[in-house]
């Protein structure tokens, strides 16, 4: 099948190959699991948390230890182990049966079975007679083999168990790589036995110890999750610098930064000290990370520390480099050759994809697909990061539009597209902490995750956003907050809130989100991203506001029936007298909240967009299109209420746009045909 | 100041003596804290404790650290170390003042410090300039020694989370008992190493062991709390028989009960078996409850198996008892001197306190204040826990009106008086887990915890309601889920609805609340308490409605001012409008989901009621009474309405009887005077 829904099943990612049943499988305290074939300790804790999150998704008793084939209601069948150290472009396919009897999954090895599990729990759902999973048919397999998540860890520390619930949401959507980024400027966070100052001197003690690494990559080994470690080098690291000023190109004393931006630190790439202490600390962390690719950075180097040293200017002379980037060649192939030393194979940013860079290499595009593209054609291989900045506070739809193969890589030919390996959504730290970084990532990821996996004409947009919605929901059973906490947040802006007045602020809210890409960095007052709270009305709203996309999918339809729908006209009125009689209570508030007052020019914003849209529909209900004066005065209350005010944007006054030029003089609504 | 609330000061329990002050103490991320005068590691925890919820419920990066008194906003001062093992009617009294330039806060030991930090953090709000902390001079003191959460681990096991959870809760609201019910029919739940088979046999795997115990001890400690254990024999001790037959009054072979009610098993009062054993179970059991007090039980022998064994009726016949009364007497007595014996005070239920008790036995009351007040006049030592049963889903209000030295209690000399050691509340987990017990506790308990804290003329219940509010958000601060999970609950109910669908869903929710008092058990299909799932409506809503309650306050105030406030009436019609249409939305999600077709009838019925209070309004408006046979037509509805269906009751129907009622002829709106 290749639609890519169906009725009651909000799967996603979608799979491969859907073949919807009749009946369903009724799902009660007696289900039970087996699993058979090949055995291994893994396979058994996996089927113990698929039980467990069953239990939380039903609230039944489902006894949480798998049990014996004979009387299981799901019968796992896994016919071989997979790798001792998962690798890239392992076998992860499974197939997966249900009828109103019982289910089969089979999958080749432990791989397939994890993924086939979190198929099964997204079938589960409330039924006409209590839980049930639609009978069905699934053939699937990953379209992409590498699928990752990065987590800046360093300029906002990632407490354990955070990470520990991001790996569970990455496994509920089928993703197989978190990529750690783990020093930058703002924190050195892995310790390091041979040279402890990187996390005594700095990390501002908040780092992971080795124990604790080691935690989290069996934690993602039982997920089917491969870690990849990133020390960027070498930009990005003056916290490296803190305690080893020896291998900085200039002189310190250098300190943890605060800051958001680039900065000016890097490592001496002239010095052989550099090497020495690259050779015994890359030593150390390709022992304690297991996973066969080591992640350089190399990104954003702005050579301002290599130009100051002069000593490095008179390298580059004797060497003839006439450039920093020439320069850079030169130390990524000596570290190149260090991590190949060390057993392991290289992945770093655009930057290091240079001529003569070694084959084996993983070139991480944060620039565009274009660098891709072309790295592919010369026989590199590459993963897409550019389109997958979740910091960026982008709409699902707009990072579910970029697919790794389009663009310039779309006429690669079949085997150069073999060498685009995947893609990392990208959570940047600067303004997420523990409390808003899973309203962050999830759930756009899951859509992400989806791109990744399913197949490429896997593109309906309405589609994914209604099974973004159940998605959502269940993610919040394997841990996650990023539904919960908002309102925990709300709550603490909001204070001495009546109801009504926290109902008002939610009204405000539920339409808010924070500015788009580098925004709020170039526009704040602040730019000391890691000491500066971040307990606002923009860090507590999420990217992406489903109240405003539904209202603006309402209005488009309505304008796209040439405003004929009177229902639907009765709805938006509704909706808009709500906004535009929310302001008082909002204002009452905002005088007992300072974190309220910040908003409130917002909620004016909003009573007035919503006003001029009531006008609108009075219009249109009259049949006397707005005047020319009228959609002018219009526009520019919508043009107003649309600039970022406290880093926030009011996203339904685009839409309210469309309804005053579809009730304009030649618009959808009096245009005649 | 003997007033109740005093504006910000949302403190819950109220102070003994608050004196508000002008000005406020600004809280930002330069808030420090000290620890001055006697020292003990307790302290420093707590010191951190107390930072760590300050960063949650403001979001500041306010270090985790206490530091030095120099710099501390809020400096502490110990005058010396309190017991060893936690005593009852160890002092707990604290100052705490607050200027605009810093606060102090001075106790005789570590306990009054531990109370006077958690009035600190409900002082801390969002305020017109960023979270401060007003300006007030507190001097305090609990009116009883003795604050208790009892929590039954038996009926469903408590998780260690949970627990720990609910003593930060305890914490937050300075009670200090936590009466850990561990044993009882349905499960076994403390290891014992001289009676293994206690759990291995009699708790199907869910226990605590020996390491869990000690580690909710000094979690408990380190909060101020006490935990005393209670075994409750000789009834009540299916689970002990199910590995040691050989104690009970009649012969096995028994298992582990799954029912709700009264149970027929008991321990074999005329062998001397049955003593050898509690000896040795008493001796292991006091050395890991440090607590100087040990509650065994005594409650609900419903005397059939004693009448069952010939045995026990000679033994009965030889020894002159008449009743069973006077059998379990002669148990007790013998048990009170085991526990003597290993050097603890006994604690019982009524069923303890007969004629010839030895003096130094507690007797909790849960039959009624009456048993209390007979028990103090004959020099006995008692705590209350009628009417703070918090699982027959009573209102705040109605457990606040409790006293414990109301009714017989009230006429005791006040030497007397002080035999009344304080109360109980008590979370029976008939119909509670891991999921839905923070709500039954939460918020209402606080309440509870104000009534034994503060004085008794502390009585005004919309000062409590008001601050509750507050209080109840604060508390998830702390880890508590008594408002998250509900919601969580719901959508997990809703399954996949609409949000549309899902919105009808809340606003039904939000006026149902479960039936009262032993309704369920007396009423359901099921009696099977461990088996059953709860995961229906009845067990995601709260035990009490806000939306009610508020729509019950307004309709009050407006019939009150003979129906004259306009405003208000524009309010009642509002929401009773929403009332009425919400059904259609809720019966389109009863069709997909069984859980919510449980409350299609409930659904109706609001709407009903809503039409019935809307024509009321109506009427008023018009200036009509409504006429007799409207008025006992729609007296008719409400009736229906109020009848409990699928476990939940309809809350606004009999406030909607109100608005009859005054619509009528000679009602409030139509009286003349």
């Amino acid at each position: 099948m290749q639609a890519q829904s169906a009725p009651g099943l909000n799967l996603m990612p979608w799979p491969a190959n859907v073949q919807p049943g009749s009946g369903a499988l009724k799902i009660d305290s007696t289900f039970a699991i087996a699993l058979t074939g090949h055995k291994e300790a893994r396979l058994d804790r996996a089927g113990q948390r698929f039980l467990s999150v069953l239990q939380k998704q039903t609230g039944l008793l489902i006894s949480s230890q798998p049990g014996d084939a004979t009387k299981a209601k799901l019968v796992v069948y896994t016919d071989h182990a997979s790798k001792e150290t998962q690798e890239f472009g392992e076998d992860e396919s499974y197939t997966l049966e249900v009828t109103s009897t019982g289910a089969k999954l089979d999958a080749a090895n432990p791989l397939g079975v994890l993924r086939g599990l979190q198929t099964f729990l997204q079938l589960v759902d409330v039924s006409p007679d209590g839980f049930a999973a639609p009978a069905v048919a699934i053939k699937d397999s990953p379209r992409f083999g590498w699928r990752g998540l990065l987590i800046d860890s360093s300029r906002h520390f990632t407490p354990m168990e955070v990470l520990k619930r991001n790996l569970d949401g990455m496994e509920a959507v089928k993703m197989n790589v978190f990529h750690w980024h783990i020093s930058d400027n703002q924190g050195f966070r892995a310790e390091s036995k041979k040279f402890p100052k990187l996390t005594s001197m700095g990390s501002g003690g908040a780092y992971y110890t080795q124990e604790e690494i080691r935690d989290v990559i069996s934690y993602a080994r039982d997920r089917g999750i491969r870690v990849v470690p990133e020390f960027d080098m070498p930009g990005h690291s003056s916290s490296w610098f803190v305690g080893y000023p020896e291998i900085a190109s200039t002189s310190g004393p250098f300190k943890i930064e605060e800051e958001w931006g680039v900065m000016d630190p890097a490592m001496d790439p002239m010095n052989e000290k550099t090497y020495k202490f690259l050779d015994t600390f890359i030593g150390e962390m390709a022992k304690l990370f297991p996973d066969h690719y080591f992640h350089i950075g190399g990104d954003e180097l702005n050579g301002k520390a290599w130009d100051a040293n002069p000593k490095i200017q008179e390298f580059k002379k004797a060497h003839n480099y006439k450039t920093n980037d020439e320069l850079q060649t030169y130390f990524s192939q000596r570290v190149q050759k260090l991590v190949n030393k060390h057993g392991k194979a290289a992945v770093g940013w655009d930057e290091i994809f240079v001529p003569g860079a070694p084959k084996d290499i993983v070139i991480h595009s944060w620039r565009g697909p274009k660098s891709l593209a072309a790295a592919a054609q010369q026989g590199y291989q590459g993963i897409l990061s550019n389109g997958y900045y979740i910091d960026l506070m982008w709409s699902a739809a707009r990072h579910y539009a970029v697919d790794p193969l389009s663009g310039d890589a779309s006429s690669l030919t079949p085997g150069q597209q073999k060498l685009v390996l995947g893609g990392e959504a990208t959570m940047w730290s600067e303004y997420v902490n523990w409390e808003n970084i899973d309203n962050r990532i999830w759930p756009r990821t899951a859509a992400i995750a989806e791109r990744y996996w399913s197949r490429q004409s896997v593109t309906d947009v309405n589609s994914m956003y209604a099974r973004l919605d159940a998605i959502s929901q269940r993610l919040e059973w394997v841990g996650l907050t990023h539904r919960s906490q908002p309102r925990k947040m709300l709550q603490r802006i909001a204070g001495p809130a009546t109801p009504e007045e926290f109902a008002a602020l939610k009204t405000l809210a539920d339409v808010l989100e924070p500015v788009k890409d580098y925004m709020r960095g170039e526009t704040t007052s602040y730019t000391a991203i890691t000491t500066t709270p971040l307990n606002s009305v923009v860090d507590a709203v999420p990217p992406e506001s489903d109240v405003a996309r539904r209202f603006d999918e309402k209005v488009t339809a309505f304008v796209a029936g040439s405003c004929r729908d009177t229902n639907a006209a009765a709805q938006l009125r509704a909706q808009l007298t709500k906004w535009r009689e929310n302001d008082p209570a909002l204002q009452t508030l905002a005088a007992k909240s300072s974190f309220v007052k910040d908003v409130a020019p917002s909620s004016q914003d909003l009573s007035a967009v919503a006003a001029v849209g009531l006008a609108a529909l009075d219009a249109i209900a009259k049949g006397s299109p707005l005047s020319d004066e009228a959609k002018t005065q219009a526009t520019a209350t919508i043009a107003a209420a649309s600039k970022g005010k406290a880093q926030v944007l009011l996203i339904p006054a685009s839409t309210i746009q469309k309804l005053v030029d579809a009730a304009a003089t030649g618009g959808a609504c009096f245009a005649r045909p």
